[in-house]
């Protein structure tokens, strides 16, 4: 017995790692690869090679192709020009980049302008966050975060807006060559996380004066260095919790419903943060990449 | 002709280097000698062989010696407890370290508390102040622009308390490790650091979304690769004036006379940041760590 090709193969391709979906016709993931073959990870040229690998040896004929991610970048197989918001549904499927061979098509990523003209990009959020709000049709304020995290004000229509914050990124380089990593010893301290959080909600100076705390409050054992860490990690992430609600406010929209999206210990760490300031948020699906492809494959008409 | 010994040998002993200066009985310095023999760069118990070859080979008997900076820490000579603010010169002149062999007095570091009891802390920046504030006599602003800036509130009398800032590790470690620092060309461009400096002047919403449009900026082309590390260094120093702004307000000190203290560079630097604020800013003297130890060896009377 020779199985049905798939409905569609859906492809999450980012910096580091990418993460291919086999749906059937009812849009059900049926299947799953994941392979360490992101974008930074594969030289120009071998992109048709890395999709061969990732998809067990061979590219499978009769299946459409979406992707969606860093493989639109200028570092990708193909770069894919931003699409400007607001952006709903029928524009980004509409706006879909093609490769010939194989036949594959890339999600295009998303560029806001705020009130300065000051750009913002996203590429392969806009699809997670159209798979999160599958089932939503109200303006919302949805979070995913991660090394550049993002607030996205979004509707069943589409994403009107959003804001990136580099608040992963941060923790990693202030962990890895800063003098605070250097005070950091192993260890886990939900305490540190809150009392980190607190911190920089309640603060009245700035994120670059409170990041020193880390050290003054280790040097005069008011910090175990085991908990140096979950104290830097709630430091920025409660700056990023008060920095997204001034921005949610200016838009008016900070008495929204939001929704974290993205992987699971991250978003209930964030959800911890937003409760320390008083702020419900509900933790979106945790498939809401495969989700997306197959609602835009299906605006696009790609599959039934 | 054997000349006389020095009437005080002074000693600012950083992190990476130590600089020693000569002093004539006026207080005038008629020698000045530096090495990169920092506290991080010699082994625990080498200091005297360290201290030996910043003076030339050997350490002049006769000639007081009188320390300050982070040879005072738990990584230096010997540690010196942190003394409490308010702290005036009498004080910290009363609380001098001695080491025994050579006669060597360390000048305490200073720590201070925030309303939250978070404490900050320095070592050697207190003897700067000291320095350049000898002509003042009224309650004051002094920023010590660096790795870990310091604002203080000072007079004449002493300091009354401070907050660090971390923009120059923020700016090494974003430079040198993050994708910021890979979108950087070699390069000045006093013109991208000016609208750094205005976007983080007039951000509403915080230091880790601003950084982030370094990034998009240089994507989008609307700012040139040899600019992204000055922008780098506008939105950093910015959110710090910002800040600092904020933190002198909380003190009833916002209207109050600003002084810049160090590098000449970079003093320069903040007083163009400071400009871009609307507030002027003076640049003290040059010398301000060697009149400092001058001026607390006298009060200890280590000199006449």
């Amino acid at each position: 017995v020779v199985a049905a090709p798939a409905a569609l193969i859906g492809i999450d391709w980012g910096t580091s790692t990418a993460r291919a979906y086999r749906f059937d016709v009812g849009g059900n993931v049926v299947g799953e690869r994941s392979a360490p073959l992101g974008v930074q990870k594969v030289e120009a040229g071998r992109f048709r090679a890395a999709l061969e690998t990732l998809l067990g040896g061979e590219i499978p004929a009769g299946s459409p192709l979406l992707a969606c991610g860093m493989i639109g970048s200028r570092q990708g197989w193909v770069e894919v020009p931003y699409l400007d918001c607001p952006a709903d549904l029928t524009a980004i499927a509409a706006a879909l980049a093609k490769v010939s061979d194989p036949a594959l098509a890339i999600v295009p990523g998303l560029m806001c302008r705020d009130a300065d003209g000051v750009p913002d990009v996203m590429r392969g959020e806009e699809t997670q966050i159209l798979g999160a709000l599958q089932e939503a049709s109200s303006r919302q304020a949805v979070v995913l975060p991660g090394t550049h995290s993002k607030w996205v004000l979004a509707a069943e229509s589409g994403i009107e807006t959003f804001a990136t914050f580099m608040t992963g990124e941060l923790y990693a380089v202030l962990r890895e060559h800063s003098i605070l990593g250097r005070l950091a010893a192993a260890g886990s301290d939900p305490g540190a996380f809150e009392r980190g959080v607190r911190s920089s909600l309640v603060s009245r100076v700035g994120l670059s004066h409170e990041l020193f705390s880390a050290r003054t409050l280790a040097l005069t054992d008011a910090l175990a260095s085991a908990g140096v860490a979950d104290y830097l990690s709630g430091l920025l992430i409660g700056a990023e919790v008060a920095a997204g609600r001034r921005w949610l406010e200016s838009r008016a929209a900070d008495s929204l419903r939001m929704t974290l999206v993205g992987e699971a210990m991250l978003c209930s760490r964030y959800r911890r943060a937003f409760a320390f300031a008083g702020v419900d948020a509900d933790i979106g699906p945790s498939d809401a990449a495969a989700r997306g492809l197959w609602r835009i494959a299906q605006r696009a008409r790609m599959v039934p």
